[in-house]
């Protein structure tokens, strides 16, 4: 090693101490002739002076720079007890520069606000800001603590193919051209849900991956096309034994890294209770404030808007003194969800409704509404009426807006809620909002529940799968199923959605080919680990848990890829090559 | 679980116990009205007695079953030592069959051979066999341990990503085409090697992954498109922290999976002793039988054949007693690897010399040959003349084939060895074997040792670099080195290799902007985390540790991708857009 210590590491009993040092400059202060700077590397800072060193004049921020001098005691009163170095300094005899810096695209120092583009175009230089670097840190541990949890409960680490075949997952694949065969394509997995159940037929037992996943699709905010899951299959299980397994994981990574207890075992909500109480079905539970079905209390109403197959509410604490602008700033707020509006109520300080709605109502409609709501003088009520689903998706999210506005969300709570009982399938619509099919809410391989194992095909649409998502603060971190492992089923399955013999062959044709020999009961979860290694680590956006993320744009501002390709390129890898079986349609 | 007990951890004192078990059916035997089945599971095989019982008439191999009974120990004389579970039996119940199996396309059970195109196309079939199972085991305990080392030394794990941009390492890459930006092309990484060096720069100091890499190369028998490295990579160290680092996490995985005690440090050879010694820069050196350097021996031959740059010699003990047919064997065997034979000489037991060489040699050069190259009565030479590195590796390879014949090698050894100081540059001849340039042996941000530092441009071919590789049995199973962290430095070796200052922009432009911003010495090692598993396993191809791999052939019997794509998946991706910025040739 070209150092003999790591700066941050040093103390009062390194006193006296020769000790050579190699990080980077920070902040200088200049002082009668003497330069402080503070030295920098991986373990921390330590402040050295140096004494009419000519040298010194010359360094600038992030030079890389060997530095060999004593160690002292700080005289009285220049102590910094906010550095865990802040007891002594560095006296140097000898200053090497490793390497000089141009000036920096922005402080590598102090919390300063910069445009991520810019940022992401020199993320070598972002992570060697203290927040980033720990953030890397923090996810290193999470994932070192996940093959330590994993072996403990006997799983075995298996790395599945990444070029493989097209599967149809939902989301686009992103395809590879092969060079060994022109014309023939490669796709990136969007997981490796094939393989792990191959992985079950195989008598593996207990799978587990932090695999890296692909899917091409429309950037949002906070996704990234290449994203990290903790992939976990098992046989021989039922529901429980899963969620066991998860609770334990995640019970570790919170306890071990955040310093928080998990309650155990993790609450469960019906699908329905959390679209019924929370309007989502990654109900966020560290606040109330839960919404009331009125679709029963408005029966009967005259008015026009709440004659609807579901008229819900939700109430705003205080909302009651909003002004017109605020309540027309709602207004816009569901129209850019794509709902007409949200109608609304204000209840007065002495009890009686105000705003555009109330006069639609009967007296007895009225009478019982604050009580009926829950709704206390001061509030305001919003209202959602028509589809179910939809409507009570609308009150959810109004929900979460009210409780960011009204401070209701204690942002230090950590809540965890399995979210159970969601249907298997979902109606299929046609541009006129007509039932034309059934699709998979999970995949085509989801388990009904034992009790809807006969008759699911009688009435999809009531069927509820044995499946199973884990939501943390709001944010589904996790989510898996028991699988399907009989072939009758299965073909029941592949009945309802009305997949013939021949597209379900083109399209799983090998795991259903595997299926015939003898496949055990099984399940699995997986964790979308950058979204939980994000909230872990207290993060605003996966990309800060990220090495290298690319931009907001799907795009990588670093290396500036993708790129142009070359015609030999192309040539060789066979792209143009269509060969004579390729589907001429679709 | 639908189980109670793992089939494999029954033992004595379970006798009296009520159990179920979940497994599949292995062999089976009937017997004057009993049938017995082995139940195998992920833990073992435990024996299962059906007594006149209808349904275990109907089980065939690997039916998936579920069996309820009770564990008693075997009656006298009946035990089984060879299995763990061989002192008990269980006494069948109940049985459900969980999933029926079609006829088998190759046995389970057995050391059966099977053909390795048939095994994986029903790879979940193969990954039920013992052996088959028992390597993914180690591999993921490799892994396993391999976190566990590198977190004890202060490493930090970065995934680095997968969609980046194509660099030139040597080989082709594999591209993805980008919808959000048709017409480019993201690359799969041959290695993180960049991103590793901008960890660096970015301060991280310590950086290990294991990592999935890409490389479309021609396929050779043990080659995989996709394939894993143990990548390392630190700030502030000299080669010996690097070998150090290594060397632990070798010594480990040795100590912890083979048993085997690593001698530390592992010894030191040069690369040109290496070729001069065992004729390759991975030399097995379970045995010795090393090559001698008979080129001043020769220097004033008459022999036409002897008047080269190099002649070399190697011994073959006892085969001088080779019939001709196999003499005209090696003859066969060099023009195979591209030489025009093997000239030799036969030691009689009488110490005069035989074959066709022998008469071409002077009474002098007769002599002495015996005692120049060790070889006794009944030994063969061969000799090798040519240039010296193509002649050096004919002999390595005849040395190594002369070791399997002669069963030389210890097969139960292991021997590891850092091969270093291997050159930096290498010549770039044309077609008439000139010397047209000069290219980088490992890639062009290797460091050159500390003493060639200030005049390695000024004699490229005779400078060595600050590298390393790690043979073990005469694989190489490590590689790495020191990298260069000095524009000035990193100039000249552009200047030796004729890179132009754009050319240089072109290929690394943005590691060279990092480096512009105070790099850190720094350097690193990665690991082929197939061979060295394939290795520490005892398995003979990397195939046979690695989950689902493609065929010799490169593409997947298994899920028989790759496939054609869809007019509307080109359409989509942008396959077909030609920007107008793309380069028109090359």
């Amino acid at each position: 090693m070209i150092r003999t210590h790591e700066a941050g590491t040093l103390r009062k009993e390194h006193a006296g101490q020769q000790v050579t040092l190699a990080g980077w400059v920070g902040r200088r202060r200049d002082h009668g002739g003497v330069t402080f700077i503070d030295l920098r590397d991986a373990s921390g800072t330590a402040q050295v002076v140096f004494r009419e060193d000519e040298a010194a004049h010359d360094l600038r921020s992030e030079f890389c720079v060997k530095v060999v001098g004593e160690v002292r005691v700080r005289p009285p009163g220049n102590e910094n007890p906010e550095l865990p170095t802040g007891d002594i300094e560095v006296a140097a005899t000898d200053i090497e520069v490793l390497s000089e810096s141009a000036p920096l695209p922005f402080p590598i120092e102090g919390d300063v606000n910069v445009n991520e583009e810019i940022r992401l175009k020199y993320r070598y230089l972002d992570l060697r800001r203290d927040a980033v670097a720990q953030a890397m840190r923090i996810r290193s541990e999470a994932s070192f603590l996940t093959h330590e949890v994993m072996r403990e409960h006997g799983f075995v680490n298996v790395e599945t193919p990444t070029l493989t075949r097209s599967t149809p997952e939902g989301a686009r694949d992103f395809l590879v051209p092969v060079r060994l065969k022109p014309g023939h394509w490669y796709a990136l997995p969007q997981s490796p849900q094939l393989f792990k159940q191959l992985l079950m037929v195989g008598g593996m037992e207990r799978y587990y991956q932090i695999a890296r996943c692909y899917r091409d699709e429309d950037f949002r905010a906070d996704r990234q096309p290449e994203f990290t899951q903790i992939d976990i299959e098992m046989s021989f299980v039922e529901q429980d034994d899963v969620l066991r397994v998860g609770e334990d994981l995640i019970a570790r990574l919170w306890k071990d890294i955040a310093g928080y207890e998990v309650p155990r075992p993790i609450p469960h909500i019906t699908y329905a209770d959390a679209m019924a109480r929370y309007g989502s079905d990654k109900p966020d539970l560290r606040f109330g404030n839960e919404l009331t079905d009125m679709t029963e209390y408005f029966a009967d109403t005259s008015f026009r808007v709440f004659q609807a197959p579901y008229v819900g509410a939700v109430v705003m604490p205080g909302g009651g003194s909003q002004t017109r602008k605020e309540l027309d700033g709602w207004q816009d707020w569901a129209k850019a969800r794509g709902a007409r509006g949200l109608a609304y109520v204000l209840v007065q300080e002495d009890g009686t409704l105000g705003g555009p709605v109330a006069k639609n109502l009967s007296d007895t409609e009225k009478e019982g509404l604050a009580a009926k709501t829950g709704a206390a003088p001061g509030d305001a009520i919003f209202f959602g009426a028509g589809k179910r689903h939809a409507t009570q998706e609308l009150l959810g999210a109004a929900r979460l807006e009210i409780g960011r506005r009204r401070g209701l969300i204690d942002e230090s709570a950590w809540n965890f809620v399995w979210v159970v009982d969601a249907p298997i399938f979902e109606p299929v619509e046609n541009d006129r909002g007509e039932q034309i099919g059934w699709t998979s809410v999970h995949h085509p391989f989801t388990a009904p529940k034992p009790e809807f194992a006969d008759t699911f095909h009688e009435d999809p649409g009531s069927a509820l799968a044995d499946a199973y998502d884990l939501v943390l603060n709001g944010n589904e971190i996790g989510g898996g199923s028991i699988r399907i492992h009989r072939a009758e089923m299965q073909q029941r399955v592949f009945d309802v959605l009305g997949l013939s013999k021949e597209e379900a062959e083109s399209q799983f044709g090998f795991l259903l080919e595997a299926f015939k020999f003898g496949p055990p009961p099984h399940g699995g979860i997986a964790f979308g680990w950058d979204r939980t290694v994000m909230l872990l680590a207290g993060q605003a956006t996966i990309r800060d848990v990220i090495g290298f993320p690319k931009a907001a744009s799907g795009l990588d501002p670093l290396t500036a890829a993708p790129t142009t390709i070359t015609p030999a390129q192309r040539k060789e890898a066979g792209i143009d090559v269509i060969p004579e079986d390729a589907p001429a349609e679709g």
